[in-house]
């Protein structure tokens, strides 16, 4: 059975996973979310790769839930497990140990504002526009709201839930939905070039980090503190850290050798 | 005994609660936070209304407790359940099943200023001053900040409560305090534009996003997860995700049931 | 053994601890942070102290952990010694009882951007660069990203991490790891002016709520408001809460007596 979520090689240490299903505007239906599940933990595992890239291919980013498929599940069994895998797929992106950048060329609504959300970072075109819109539907945005609303602030959250109303990129920066937006022709090379930086350094230290980085969000102060001088310590003592700090106390690049 | 918290019917199915007491500035005496309490617990059963504007008579939007009375209460657990009662007008806000929009069209200052924050969304003229000032009084504002540090992050937070300086409507913008502020002239027209959109939503919908939404966010994500996935096949149970689902397929506009 | 964690009395009530150890560029070394760690407890128990500013002398305000020294100190428990340190300092900020300037001239990076971001309030020059850059060395800021990742957002919080770039004074306070930037010239009378406005009000009233400020925070929402609700009862009996209210509704400056 082929798939419409395709890996598309980038650079040697990076891949970009693309959702190519223009005609249900990269619809997550759960053939193609157990596909980006499959192919996220795909490239987690690819020793070569360093960065994930997330992006959608025709005129948007992704619409958000199948609704025809949604129509015809009937069962509440069958919503329970689309739900279910849906929210799998955001947190793979989570507990994953690689960075994963969404690239937003065009619409990112519903489950597909929650996958930009989920995304360590984010770049979109200043054309694209991000929406949890379920409220149109009758079917809030309840899934989606747990990714955006962890990382944008409170009350535009609500607004973006209670009306349904999609949002521009400018403001989507501004309350830092997404990182940056640029003009459609750059999106490319803006966000080829963040993932090379990225790629720049060793595995080994980004995977620690960002693993501590969620965890460490979902403790109260003191004990954050703990896990992580923990979590810091086992960093120091990998062959990377030592390598990095000689490295710029003798003023040279450093080698990973990530470990 | 009359009372000072009027009901004003705004359109079909939007009704506005206003604090008018105006030679107090709308101060949030026993009585008030007694009344206010009372008001929004029958709005939010009141199958004829969808959205809750809230509001305040005269120059401001409320200036907080009533220090004439705070000074004459004298004793510990006269305090007490001031604070708790208090505390219960804001915890009706967020955890009614109805929308609640602040519209601030002068000074929130205090307990006004936490007013603000509880409801799920809120707009003021251009002119309108927010503060948390207790410090200025020698009585830190303690409850005030648990709303409002939940809206705004902690710099700008604390710069409020440790100098207890007021701060414009375009800054309280920025920082996610306030959604957006209009001229004067304008705030009842945006604001009833969009309770109107709101309110053309279904409100079974509605009810089942808010009350997940703020449950939600006191959760680790995975168990956030777990939680929302539950609510939105429950969401997706109903008549009216049913119909808004047919309606979109369709192209057409869906007529909510409620149910 | 000298130090060069100094104190400096700046005002009656107000005093600056300045790491001033140019030729490391502030690291944060053992000894330093056990200074810091010293003189922070100090000034928090010195009753004629209502405020405490922070800052670094020469160029910047500080590089973080002390690289030449970490890199000898070879075995496990020692460095899991030095970030226990570390997260002592920044809690002695969070937990003390009195509130914490940061003034920040120059550079604030890895554990002096953690600094920066522990302090209740921190204002520094347009030309200040803040970055958490331990990815470039192998060692990922992972307890840095403790204090900054409560203060900003995540987007803006991973890009910083993931990157190790810094960033700049404005875009700082445009996600509010800072309060607000000024030209140098003006840095020192404009931090002098928000610690005297602070000095200004009952030492007692801050006290109670910068302590419960930041264990609110931890706290789910109806916990949080009967813990303030007791904290503000508490405050309410205080000498300073009476006259205050009496001051204010006499329309006269208050007298504190700080109990």
């Amino acid at each position: 059975m082929t798939s419409n979520i395709k890996i598309k090689k980038i650079d040697k240490d990076i891949s970009s996973i693309v959702i190519d299903e223009p005609q249900t505007y990269n619809s997550l239906s759960f053939k193609n979310l157990s596909d980006l599940l499959k192919n996220l933990k795909k490239l987690d595992a690819d020793k070569n790769i360093k960065v994930i890239i997330l992006e959608g291919a025709g005129k948007g980013f992704s619409a958000g839930h199948n609704l025809k498929e949604v129509r015809g599940l009937k069962k509440k069994e069958k919503y329970q497990k689309l739900f279910n895998l849906c929210s799998k797929v955001m947190l793979q992106i989570i507990e994953g140990r690689k960075p994963v950048i969404a690239k937003v060329h065009g619409a990112a609504f519903a489950a597909g504002c929650q996958l930009v959300a989920s995304c360590d970072l984010a770049y979109s075109t200043k054309e694209a526009l991000f929406a949890t819109p379920g409220v149109n539907i009758g079917l809030f945005c309840s899934t989606p709201m747990v990714a955006v609303s962890r990382k944008i602030n409170r009350k535009p959250m609500m607004k973006m839930l209670l009306t349904g109303e999609p949002i521009k990129a400018n403001y989507a920066k501004e309350i830092s939905l997404i990182n940056d937006c640029f003009a459609a022709s750059k999106l490319d090379s803006e966000v080829l070039k963040v993932a090379k930086l990225i790629a720049s350094k060793s595995n080994l230290t980004i995977k620690i980090g960002k693993q501590a980085f969620y965890k460490q969000l979902e403790m109260p102060l003191a004990k954050a503190y703990a896990y992580t001088s923990k979590m810091m310590t086992i960093n120091m003592m990998a062959m990377d850290a030592r390598e990095g700090i000689s490295a710029f106390l003798e003023k040279r690049k450093p080698k990973w050798k990530n470990k």
